[in-house]
């Protein structure tokens, strides 16, 4: 039949794969924010529930990563124009100390446990390794809703997951080299020189480049220049960053801070960025809850290790980040603690790394898989629990809306 | 080395295509702009240049085309948005007759030239039927950015489309029949009445059903809500219009058309449409160019096949449309018949089912993959003049830019 020939031709099914993840990701998110709940839990539990753990309608495939990707690109790049490269410049060296002892006491937590539970000396260094990098994707989705980006706190925690970011490449270079023979320490510093080079000099010299810049793009003559070269912008830095060795969501942070200065005030372009990710971001938070493997649960031991793994994940990430923030009000240590515990993707694809090095079993394969999802679960109660008294206490009445706030936000932008 | 691991878990290659794709449609449209030609152009042309016929830095992919399928999914939507209807309906008759006419006449040169050039039966049938069928995005693109949409002309444009496409469903359906075997005039006629009941229903009610639940989207807690209930419409009805045989886009234009009135106002709504439209367009007018294969220009004889084929594409979608507004100005006559013009996606769709069917030779299929991508250039400097004139009389001045043009569209949004 040639309606059958024209719904192939047309994707079909594609579109109806996009339809299922959108609409149940807003049913979802519906019902979280009536519990008084986390939209984005809702938005990754849809993932849960239509993936192969439960109903099996989509299947996670190449073009739904991809989608989230870009999702999770986008929604960083908005971030990044929210916030000017020295709102996080001041916070740098808390900033470093956060990233750092945040990676510290994970990777030292996850060697220990997995070396207690049998694995040799490589696969310690992987479950070590898969424990490390925040995903920041989540916190920033859960701040920028609460209307909280401008916080000093936020802002330790963004530049903290760019330190975390660049020292995660660092020993994922080790221990990759590890798992395949041995670390030639030349080629080490070689990686690691060019992605902090690469980081810094961006964020130094992106936004006063684009500020200057700012006149000849107002006076393009294509529609909607600033957003247009916006797009050019993050796309391109995305890409630049993953063949320096950072991941591509730094990049696409460090083009939207690059303009933050320039678009402050264009607030047409804020929102057009705004439609693009409010489009996307439920692909990257339904395509996490997707990778959940609840046929894990079939076995105890290894539903004993997944527990213990999300359980250091989330303690240590809070303790390592927390203790970086020394100084600060433990309230205020609190919450950049908690803004590092979602590990999202990038744990599962270190985790990833090492199934295919052959370097680690299946059984830390799923408890890695579990802890990633886990965490990015347990975290936006925490840190709507952590930043909501800070709402009170600036007078800011109590019900409000999710809606309200992130049309502020949108205002603001 | 770890870097490239990452760099292809993260999916590097497509992100690199995705920049390319961005970055040279919006240097053309800057160029083309510059130029005073219609922006659309220069973006096709943009995919003919990176695409395998020129310098072949990106390949046409299943991707890429699913991009570009949402993209002119989102911008039908858009249209949709813009329009009332009541505005099609007003126009109803004459976009009937439109559309008919429009169908009759490019079918019927189709037939002869096929016949002519030594095809048999069912290759003139499908050669005829590839020359039907109307891709009107980017005329909607065309006149979106001129900010006309609000036309009786340009409505008949859309009503008329509405009509070409299940015109075309019913000619795919016969010639398909016969290609492969014989014609089942009840399974025809059931498939056919589907398509219009679907598309009458949802015309109909549509807009009723929406305004009446209007109230209850506002008070929804998601974010956004008119917006995400928009995007959840927009997948709905576009997924259910192709298992009822209509072309996506008019399920994603009876979606906009629903929610026109009950989000007139609504400005921010809009704005957050018009983000994804802008960013997935391009991916949309690129992948029509990056289908062009220069390489039939080594044959003679097929060139020869393949300008005349377009010549007769233009001419008799020309006069078709333009006499189904018989009554009106000849400017309007010119005006609807000149929208009609590009082809597009659709006649490389029917020409790819003649070819999997075995039933026409590799030459028609290059001379109607040509005439598809030439007559969307060919038509957009063709709209912008016999739409030029219109915005002379009525006063406004001449040395608009399109981005004004398009700010005031989007304010209108």
């Amino acid at each position: 039949m040639p309606v059958v020939i024209a719904a192939s031709v047309e994707h079909g099914e594609v579109l109806l794969a996009l339809f299922i993840i959108i609409a149940s990701a807003k049913v979802m998110a519906e019902i979280f924010e009536r519990l008084r709940q986390p939209a984005v839990v809702g938005e990754i539990l849809a993932g849960v529930v239509i993936g192969p753990s439960v109903l099996g309608w989509v299947q996670p495939s190449e073009l739904i990563a991809i989608i989230a990707e870009v999702g999770v690109i986008f929604l960083l790049f908005m971030v990044g124009l929210e916030t000017k490269p020295q709102d996080i410049f001041r916070v740098g060296k808390r900033a470093f100390l956060v990233g750092t002892l945040g990676v510290a006491f994970p990777f030292v937590a996850g060697y220990a446990i997995a070396s207690f539970w049998g694995g040799s000396f490589v696969e310690a260094m992987f479950i070590g390794a898969a424990l490390v990098a925040t995903s920041v994707g989540i916190t920033a989705r859960v701040l920028a809703s609460m209307g909280l980006l401008d916080r000093e706190t936020s802002r330790i925690i963004l530049g903290a997951a760019v330190i975390d970011d660049v020292l995660g490449l660092i020993i994922l270079s080790v221990v990759s080299a590890v798992g395949t023979g041995g670390v030639d320490f030349g080629a080490l510093a070689w990686t690691a020189g060019l992605a902090v080079l690469f980081t810094v000099i961006v964020g130094l010299f992106g936004s006063k480049l684009m500020t200057s810049l700012a006149p000849g793009i107002t006076s393009l003559r294509m529609s909607k220049p600033f957003f247009n070269i916006g797009l050019i912008l993050c796309f391109g830095l995305s890409v630049m960053s993953l063949y320096f060795g950072v991941a591509a969501i730094i990049g696409a942070f460090l083009a939207g801070m690059a303009l933050a200065e320039a678009t402050e005030e264009n607030h047409k372009m804020h929102q057009l960025t705004n439609g693009v990710t409010e489009f996307l971001v439920p692909f990257f938070l339904v395509n996490i809850g997707m990778q959940l493997n609840l046929s894990v649960f079939r076995d105890a031991s290894v539903v004993a290790l997944a527990l213990i793994v999300t359980l250091l994940a989330v303690v240590t990430k809070f303790i390592g980040g927390g203790l970086g923030a020394w100084g600060m009000t433990r309230r205020e240590m609190a919450q950049v603690g908690v803004g590092m515990i979602p590990r999202g993707e990038v744990g599962v694809v270190v985790a990833q790394i090492g199934l295919g090095l052959a370097a680690i079993s299946q059984q830390f394969f799923a408890a890695v898989l579990f802890m990633a999802v886990a965490t990015t679960l347990i975290a936006p109660p925490l840190i709507k629990l952590c930043f909501a008294e800070d709402k009170d206490r600036d007078g800011i009445p109590d019900p409000m809306t999710e809606e309200d706030v992130s049309d502020d936000f949108a205002r603001i932008g």
